[in-house]
């Protein structure tokens, strides 16, 4: 039920950030929210308005045909606590054609808060090729 | 109490790592677990064996005099279940003078088992600069 519940956020909120819906993208997330994105900040990124900023420039690079597709998830939820982790297809058709294998990776962390799931936590990486 | 066993947890682990201590690395961890590491393999690292492979190679990096250092811990502990991130220093002498600033960012999933807090997932990334 808590799992079902998890893995329904998380398709729903990966179907906003392919669609561009900034709303969709901020449904479920706390108000301090800790990202670990992609680019720096080396920091993080610090609660939701300052992820709320990161979402503009991703969409503005989404719009030339970029994938974001969700091509594995695992959900492991306690009562009140859980995470999950996942492999996306992220990139243009140029990187992908370039790079089949290559996966965004995906983890979040989640809190029970009133009844209902919020994401309290994400990290987004690529693997750093040498 | 689960978040204090937690962070005691991962700071021994971090100090495990550092001395190259592999037992010590492998201490608290499940069988199962899933790793996202630095580098590839595109599609995470997955089983024991698997991740205790990958530890050697980082081991001869390190001996070059890196350091591998918790800068900043965050828990969110349930009964059983949690998550963690950290932000740690983690270079050689050489990459810390380059970019002092840069983090290796840490993210942990953790479930109780028997009563025993255990690492079932771990995502390792540096920020991508492009």
């Amino acid at each position: 039920m808590n799992e079902q519940e998890i893995r329904t956020l998380i398709e729903r909120w990966a179907v906003a950030v392919h669609e561009g819906d900034l709303d969709g993208v901020l449904a479920d997330h706390t108000d301090d929210i800790v990202m670990f994105d992609v680019p720096p900040p080396y920091d993080g990124v610090h609660g939701i308005d300052a992820y709320r900023a990161t979402w503009p420039p991703f969409f503005q690079w989404q719009a030339q045909g970029a994938s974001f597709e969700i091509v594995s998830l695992e959900v492991t939820a306690g009562e009140d606590v859980a995470f999950a982790h996942a492999l996306l297809r992220c990139g243009t058709p140029d990187e992908l054609a370039a790079q089949p294998e290559n996966r965004l990776r995906l983890t979040l962390g989640l809190r029970k808060e009133r009844g209902r799931w919020v994401v309290a936590h994400e990290h987004h990486s690529f693997p750093h090729s040498t």
